[in-house]
């Protein structure tokens, strides 16, 4: 059984390693926060016997070795970054649980044949570059030297090969690529981040499918003039552009997809920012998800088809860039069973249910079988300072990864 | 006859003493940029003979004195500081043709009888503490002490106290009023902020009010949650309703008011500011700007009974600050005629106009017979770095200013 004050301890600990915000736990990638962070979950799990590895994007491993070196590996583990202002256990909830099942494995007495390997990952969250799985892309060969100096930081124009050298790292990254290695499964085990699980009273989630996401970045270009001497009629405000542009995308996407696909500006930059000035520009992001592509091309044309017409009624420029895309993608079948069978035995309710959040799996499943296993969040919340996943649930997450590891280790390979 | 020349290099010379910014000319009070602009007035001042002093608030005189010390003194200038990334001719264009005026009237050598002061004034943008004409007010005994250590710097956090004493002001303020002093006249000279003179070809405007203005802060409270997760119809989106209650503001202002009124949101923070996180928190300001205290009352009225539909609708909370609110005024009578009469006699074309800004005038006009005079903006560019007067239409502002001086320097007091 997993020991639920040990998962308990380390959360709280991790918790506590924070940037300055105003509220809630933040360790951006690359920050020395993180920097501790990483540290206090190497130290832990050197602690239970694990060896430790870090490769050059800043991914760290612990390694459980098996009886047969000559097996592939399974790993387990999700993201040890966070949003800004976040709380304690997006991202790492999957480590921890991660790293428990190794203590059982460890505990248990009964090595696994396959060597098994806790993961923890940098730079899932894009809150940094914009640009979200920076380490499972690297991890996966889908990213490499080129994007270490297009992807720039947001709040200190530093590039990602800028930042990893401030964090100590070499900026040899030829080694981090994983690619042509045989791995026998990999399990990320995650917080759902809706309300879905705790409403219907269910403790653990099969992930079917992570749906559709794309990112675009707006930019609306008006003049900036005195806001006492120039009638609305003829003004070119580029909040107003902005804001119009926003609220039709926004009730196109209610009306036609609640449930099923979602539209959100989360950052927008007002510019020049004087209360006394009609702003001359906005620059602001979309972030769509949809159940399918088919849903998520037809809101990205929404937006590129309405941008024109927005801009001709207020007098704005605008342009639309498209960013980052990622196909809706489906978990592998055969763990997503064994995940199934594995909650059916221990007598905890399950359900299958789609991930409406991008996750490292996805860029794995390209690779490697991989499968996620979902866990309530308490009102729904997430990337939220009160984000919380129950522990008795932490711990039942821990007790299905440890006997889905068991279970792939007892197949043929 | 005024120097079109010596006119253009003060300007010219100023536009280049600037805080770095991407674009434009940028001088916010008490900055070192702002103190190397006040010395440059200064030792002009000094150049042409004037006797200069600086309050302990940060105005700046140039004093000429008259035959009769016992007369009340006559005052022209406008504001030193500007907004971010602006014009060179907003507030200066008022020092220069003020401080021309005083050439002019020691290359005539023909004293006044009545003492005459240049007048530069600190603060009269609110961008640094979101509190607008501070010289101003301070010099009219409007505010006082208490003020001080009460308006916070927007971008800093420093108190106008601690911005001051930064400057190298000494704090005691005891001598910045001028209440009880008797003076002949207030005239500020500025560009009109409006295409209005240019497109009728009009030189000199005669300002006859100045409408009625009212700053509000909103504060939208939603919930910070994950973009994916969260149907789109059941989101507490701060953004959404900060977004959807400025649009109906705006569209019943420009329906109703367009060409009387105005509201302008210019200023705007989405927090935590992640493109993958549901905003939790949106601040903005909403000035108002109307002909009458009817019209500006009936905006602010919709304001205050809208917020609470969009709220409800929104799913968040909503409050409405009310800032700094400024009755509309109408300038001094006799002054707006003698200067009409000048404008007549030069053979410059001129015409009666309202002030959509606000000004210093407002806070003169409550102790002092107070006037304006507006000059061409171009495009009706202002707050902006390509706004501009046209040289030539500098020219004549100088020149009917030094006009309007000696007819009132000619009359009994």
């Amino acid at each position: 059984m997993s020991d639920q004050k040990r998962i308990e301890t380390d959360i709280e600990t991790l918790r506590h390693i924070s940037e300055p915000c105003a509220y809630g736990t933040q360790r951006r990638s690359y920050t020395p926060e993180f920097r501790q962070g990483v540290d206090y979950i190497k130290n832990r799990m050197e602690e239970f016997g694990l060896e430790t590895r870090e490769d050059q994007i800043g991914n760290l491993f612990g390694i459980l070795p098996g009886t047969d070196p000559s097996l592939p590996h399974i790993l387990s583990g999700s993201h040890m970054d966070s949003v800004k202002c976040s709380g304690a256990f997006d991202g790492l909830a999957g480590v921890i649980c991660a790293l428990e099942a190794a203590r059982m494995i460890k505990e248990s007495g009964h090595p696994l044949r396959h060597t098994y390997e806790v993961m923890g990952t940098v730079g899932e969250e894009g809150v940094r570059f914009g640009q979200a799985l920076i380490g499972s892309r690297y991890m996966c060969g889908i990213i490499g030297e080129k994007e270490l100096d297009e992807y720039v930081g947001r709040d200190d124009g530093l590039t990602l090969r800028e930042a990893m050298k401030g964090y100590g790292l070499s900026g040899d990254i030829s080694k981090v690529s994983r690619v042509g290695e045989k791995l026998k499964a990999t399990i990320e085990l995650h917080a759902e981040q809706g309300p879905i699980m705790e409403n219907e009273g269910v403790s653990i989630g099969v992930v079917d499918n992570i749906v559709a996401i794309s990112w675009m970045e707006v930019k609306t270009v008006g003049l900036a003039q005195h806001p006492g001497t120039i009638p609305m009629s003829v003004r070119k405000d580029a909040g107003v552009a902005a804001f119009r542009l926003i609220l039709d995308v926004r009730d196109y996407v209610e009306k036609k997809y609640d449930g099923h696909a979602t539209v959100t500006t989360g950052r927008l930059n007002l510019m020049p920012g004087s209360s006394n000035c009609i702003p001359s520009e906005c620059v602001f992001t979309i972030d769509i998800r949809a159940e399918s592509e088919e849903y998520r091309d037809d809101i990205r044309n929404y937006i590129i088809s309405r941008a024109p017409e927005v801009a001709k009624t207020t007098h704005c420029e605008i342009t639309v860039k498209e960013g980052n895309s990622q196909a809706p993608l489906e978990l592998n079948g055969h763990i997503r069973d064994l995940i199934e069978q594995a909650a059916e035995e221990r007598g905890y309710s399950h359900t299958r249910i789609n991930s409406g959040a991008g996750h490292d799996s996805m860029a794995f499943a390209e690779l490697w079988p991989a499968a996620m296993i979902f866990l309530q969040s308490h009102d729904g919340l997430t990337h939220h300072p009160d984000e919380l996943i129950p522990y008795p649930e932490m711990a039942k997450g821990a007790n299905v990864l440890y006997d889905v590891i068991r279970k792939l280790d007892g197949e043929p390979d």
